[in-house]
């Protein structure tokens, strides 16, 4: 059950730098986009509608270690697992790899807010259900 | 008194690509902070005041043409140069500038629109102040 | 024959600007990944091939109009027509779409050039060969 | 004598997102964007001559803390610290500062590498002399 969520997309060519590498800010982009893909497949009505019901989440802590750089064209597989669900904070342990290798190991940690500015918010509870039967405390 | 705006700046690292050279895409994103620097020194209370007040502008149509490629670190200049102000549309030329080598010609037509979502609005008084004075049919 | 080539994608959150909509810049990254999976389609080997074999291709002008915003999310059609083949140029058409509606229409003129720095280089003959059965002189 | 590297900007459109804030990743391109400038203000030749002389740099790992966020025309200052200077590696503490609030805390860890593909490589001695007069193991 607690089998992480994976998400496979292709490195652009706007991505790479003069290195001939991704530039690191991109894998950033890349686990942002993993986590909306991981929100539509587990959480009914996917991040557009936790907004819309008056909760967002901001990222509060991130955590990267580059062990081997994606290249253009590179298909990667973004793998995510829910580690913690507290009251109102999440992390989330996630891995960039290429076949079998290991390009990117990251750890973000995002916090819930009311949209309306008034700060930290609870879980939502259709959240939390969705996420819980996969939560795994440490890899 | 129709002498060009200009804006200077310098090439970052996550800008380029495997080619050595700016990705294309940077450069609308660099005639775009040009148009900011342009309303923040003509215009009273720059581009943040005018969607303030109600106005906000997007851009209708671009053209680009890359004459020569900008390098990572290069000091470039944007000249920008208001060629037409109609009633809710601007046309704005761009010249990217590498010392005396020209780099990139670009046209910009903006729309005015109210922020609302009413659609297209006609050019704030002030702003046709700030800018009719350079106001040059064609360079 | 000469339908044209279509790529699909989502928006991805990081694309989005202060205005809710797809910042401009990113519509020229879309592209130029839609011309990427073109060469993989129909081109053998697909774009590194053509590079590893000492031809590259460059922007020389683009053109884009802003129809109608892309919005976080949305998945979208990009369709990709070539126009014109000419002995070191081309041309290509394209056009952004979300369902029915057109949000964007692009124009490109690329030109290939030799990989080790002497210039501009005739369009490959497999290249040619690739794209030419499609070739419509216009839309 | 360690005081830190300073470098100052300024927030473009482009770098803002729906929720009215710099995204994430872009705060990754200002603090490579300060290394860089790092570079050009304490090593002889900056970052270019080092690499024209063989040696690059990498990150090997990062960590950002989100604290407040920067929003766009913000004028925000980014420190550098180096604190560690090893064999092959360098630490480097950043903060990214709106007047006297700290919006963002981030740590790099750089490794030098041959930039003949061979792997790691010694820090060099220009470079070493330049950053450790200013060396803080810790702020």
């Amino acid at each position: 059950m607690n089998r992480p969520f994976v998400h496979r997309l292709r490195v652009r060519y706007s991505e790479c730098d003069l290195q001939g590498v991704v530039f690191n800010a991109h894998y950033m982009t890349c686990v942002d986009e993993a986590m909306t893909e991981l929100w539509r497949q587990r959480v009914a009505g996917g991040y557009q509608d936790m907004v819309a019901q008056g909760t967002d989440m901001v990222v509060a802590e991130a955590r990267l270690r580059f062990l081997s750089p994606a290249r253009f064209d590179d298909e990667v597989e973004i793998e995510a697992q829910t580690t913690r669900l507290g009251t109102t904070g999440m992390t989330t342990e996630l891995r960039i790899a290429r076949e079998e290798e290991t390009l990117v190991e990251a750890e973000l940690r995002h916090v819930f807010v009311a949209t309306d500015g008034s700060g930290k918010a609870p879980i939502p509870d259709e959240v939390r259900r969705a996420l819980e039967p996969a939560l795994s405390p440490r890899r």
